[in-house]
């Protein structure tokens, strides 16, 4: 398939190298980051859509999204797929959908959950929104990219799916870490705590599949001094757009918006830019962050 | 065995029927409730508690249990076990057990998962604190009231694994209930977002086992107009003692407090008295309780 990829940074370049090495013929762009081998460099983000079948873009907001589909939705030709990866909020997303639709284009909107390990291993998720054409065009792309991607919906509902899914995670990652934190004031064992939450109704993904305590549980980023994994500022930026959806849309979400709160205090405060969003623990528990 | 069982409530009577039932000789005392058949009634909250080897009691609150405690503990007999399986605060289980220590008995604190059902099918699970002695003995007792009892550490660890098992449950129910209020207003489809979440790192026992919207996932209270199950006012108690833990241990949860806010909201001022604690949905989607 003729591909143009639009936007290579940490998530998009091994997102496009897996395409390219799959046999597609990529041609890439982006304005810093340089072209990853096996895909063919495009002067321009309209060059790189020219003739391209699918294009897809993997961009850092939807301020940027809307500027790069108003260059790059004129030059593709009609009947092909205009497919966002970024995570931008849902506004945006289907602005940018309805104007590819008014050019004849087929849009979607297919953010990823995994991070840049799932991108380079090519096995992230892909929650995606869009007509039901569009999603059986770019399937056989979602298999090379990633081991999972389901159809939630018309546009914007894959935007929909991925901060409702992460506004949970961030809530409940915070209840995860207060409640060790907790724990250890109250003299009770983390690896206690762990064996009766994991098996009673406290259990989540938070605590089962990515333990924030060092030494229990499965292995997670905990167990590598809190590397990222997914960045504590990765997750701020999602509770943010969920927030934004929230008011927007007129929803009441007050877990959310104290997650948010508590992640802005972590990032911007307490020295938590840079590490995965479970040290949130270790920053509750004061083994950081606390001087200011 | 010779049980002594103070408290013959909702919980406490078929906990005792049960005792009962498995052929051991129970003595029941309540100020209040009926003494369930198999139970020989006793004359007071002491009388129940002479020659007992074991006294189980299963109250309201800590200062009940402290009253209780001051009139059963001189009237056991050295060795036996005292056993408290109520949900009270950290420091009156230590404080009571201190006491039936200092008299020579074994104490243990034993809180409850499962609620009335699980009281009454047998299957409760129990969250043990104190010496492994106490344990051993009434480990059996756990066997025929329960399906699981977890030895959590010394005396105190069983309410401080219960109430952090429920702060992160209480946080992680609403953060789902919130999510799928918010994808309502942004067009996303209940099941949809369940075949996302339940699969994805948003998973948890609130979203993938206890599913707060009706129709969508596994058989829950919300399939039945959000009758309890586990009541929302039992866990805004629950969530109350977590924060009541926090403040005296100098510990920081935000996100436990802010949970205990929303169901005090939802339980004192928004008609959720009575309502199974998932019903935070319905009354989020503005299907109730907003008139105030």
């Amino acid at each position: 398939m003729k591909i143009g990829f639009i936007g290579l940074g940490n998530m998009g370049a091994p997102m496009a190298r897996n395409l390219a090495a799959a046999g597609h013929e990529v041609r890439g762009f982006d304005i810093a980051a340089p072209v990853p081998g096996g895909v063919v460099p495009a002067p321009s983000a309209a060059g790189a859509a020219e003739d391209a079948e699918v294009v897809i873009t993997m961009l850092p907001n939807g301020d940027i999204l809307r500027a790069v589909a108003g260059e790059v939705i004129p030059a593709m030709k009609k009947g092909a797929v205009f497919l966002d990866c970024s995570t931008v909020d849902v506004e945006s997303a289907r602005a940018v959908a309805g104007q590819a639709a008014e050019a004849g284009l087929l849009a979607m909107d297919a953010p990823v959950s995994g991070g840049v390990g799932g991108a380079q291993a090519g096995t992230l998720t892909f929650m995606a929104g869009g007509p039901a054409e569009a999603f059986e065009i770019v399937k056989p792309l979602f298999d090379v990219m990633g081991q999972k991607a389901v159809h939630c919906g018309a546009a914007g509902a894959g935007q929909a799916a991925k901060i409702c899914n992460n506004m949970i995670l961030g809530a409940t990652m915070i209840a995860t870490c207060e409640a060790f934190a907790l724990a250890d004031r109250l003299g009770l064992d983390r690896q206690k705590m762990y064996d009766v939450v994991s098996t009673s109704s406290g259990q989540s993904w938070s605590m089962n599949v990515y333990c924030p305590a060092p030494g229990v549980g499965p292995q997670s980023p905990a167990d590598n001094d809190y590397r990222p994994g997914f960045a504590a500022e990765l997750m701020l930026k999602d509770l943010r757009l969920a927030r934004q959806a929230a008011e927007t849309s007129g929803a009441r979400t007050p877990m959310g918006a104290e997650a948010a709160r508590v992640y802005e205090e972590f990032v911007e405060r307490a020295g938590g830019r840079g590490r995965d969003f479970s040290a949130i623990l270790p920053w509750l528990a004061g083994e950081f962050g606390n001087e200011g």
